[in-house]
């Protein structure tokens, strides 16, 4: 639960064609293929043609939160793809589980994984995760399991396994989601705010996209500056390159920078909403979006 | 933080001879060499013999807290081997820090790492971990200062970084650590305790050893029956083969289950002394564990 994995780290934030980041092991880079999620045939064609692939793992939402969407039914092919080739399919729901629904992504898209891999969402917040899916999958990490099997288990000890104070809140915090539509009223205030930016967008003339789903939103700088219109604005159109592989981490952080001189704290481009953001906090949230748009207007960085 | 790596799973609690532990990445484990701390000779040929080897990295208490004591001398000479050969020596400090002294066991036994591994204990127990070390070496992580030399910074992502709520547990804990002789406190109820408990074995009549350093102290259960006097035990002539490689999970298991019953969780078949352990809980401790070893007597474990 601590923010990545060696072996996946090609490929999160950059090194999207493979190549070794620094400090990582390449040998264990080279254990994993970075395919590209706007090419569902591409994916489809690799896991038919190799034998040595164990398992397919996504962010359900598309990477980051759905900061790079999925093509409409490319969930549903994926699962489809993986179960002839008998390949385990692993949705990464640390971002979506009990937000994208009550039942996470998969709930949300009606497509059910083999394995989900959560993490402090199951906490409410302390650190916790946990894996859930497959019994006979799952029995690898079971010491009943493996001694009755003869095999040996798989190891998974961690200083917070078991932690009274992380049960605690993740007990609250689960019973709250259960029984009150915390999903829906953070979905709902996302939703003013994803509205509400482009208003900001199109009344300032600024050819910039604002999209999500759920209770996250995106802000697409457009720094290579294409025609866009905030309003038909279509994040699928510019697939991963367009719109992961054409970041400007400059121009990110001075929009950042911008909005929490305005009192908004936005992560990176965009943002997640919470249930105690209400009203006030979205109409807040829009007029530090608006001046700081002003102010990157005055200073030509649109 | 959160307790393994994937990459030195194998020799931690089981493939002490380099063997791959299920659900490990079998490229992953043979990137790492695993040698014996009781053999300082064949560390030293196998640094002088081999030119791929990037860093070594031990407990310098010896594995476990020390349940597997490091030979006199074995640090001083790792520290000259190392730095002869042109090798990182990486101290795991995550137990001994701020615990074998205010500065560490490299404080104590006077040997400087290259770099120092520390997670929670310089938190104040809650999620936060630090690398610390020679500057150069830590300027891989630094993004200024791998923009100065034109190259990648090493990723270091991760959601609890820079976590107020674990930035205040961690200055408070450590102004009372240095303000306040915690460490000497701790390290005098584990002597009792081990003091106490060399004497109930004596007195019990059980062939057992006790022994430790600084706040930890562990109970060797003797599961090979060898003729030990307690009073005069000393694990480094067992090496690691007699000591971890004779552990015996369950007569373990069942020492931990007798001294629960007697009000004293055991952190396997030994523990570590805090300095809230004062007088009272020595006492009791002391107390739960020789009816612990008289329940045992009775059932033949020991």
């Amino acid at each position: 639960f601590h923010g990545w994995h060696d072996g996946v780290a090609a490929g999160s934030t950059s090194h999207f064609t493979g190549g070794v980041p620094a400090g990582i092991p390449p040998q264990l880079v080279a254990e994993t293929v970075l395919l590209p999620a706007d090419d569902p045939a591409r994916v489809t064609e690799t896991l038919k043609s190799r034998e040595d692939i164990a398992a397919v793992l996504l962010e359900p939402s598309g990477a980051s939160a759905g900061q790079v969407p999925l093509p409409q039914g490319f969930l549903a092919a994926l699962r489809e793809t993986t179960r002839d080739q008998d390949v385990l399919l692993i949705f990464d729901e640390v971002i979506t589980g009990f937000r994208w629904s009550r039942g996470g992504a998969q709930a949300r898209f009606g497509v059910t994984p083999d394995l989900t891999v959560l993490a402090k969402i199951v906490a409410g917040g302390l650190p916790g995760a946990a894996v859930a899916g497959r019994a006979d999958v799952l029995d690898q990490l079971d010491a009943g399991a493996a001694l009755a099997a003869g095999r040996e288990k798989v190891p998974h000890q961690g200083t917070f396994n078991a932690n009274p104070v992380t049960a605690a809140a993740a007990v609250t915090a689960l019973s709250i989601i259960e029984k009150q539509d915390i999903c829906g009223r953070a979905e709902s205030a996302a939703e003013d705010i994803r509205k509400g930016m482009r208003m900001a967008l199109v009344e300032e003339g600024v050819p910039w996209g604002v999209y999500g789903e759920a209770s996250a939103f995106h802000v697409f700088l457009n720094p290579r500056r294409l025609p866009i219109d905030p309003m038909t604005f279509d994040p699928l159109k510019l697939g991963f390159d367009g719109l992961k592989g054409a970041r400007s981490p400059e121009k990110t952080n001075r929009l950042r920078i911008a909005m929490i001189a305005n009192g908004v704290d936005l992560n990176g481009s965009g943002g997640l909403v919470s249930a105690v953001h209400g009203e006030k906090e979205v109409a807040r949230t829009l007029e530090g979006f608006r001046t700081a748009v002003k102010w990157l207007k005055a200073e030509g960085d649109v």
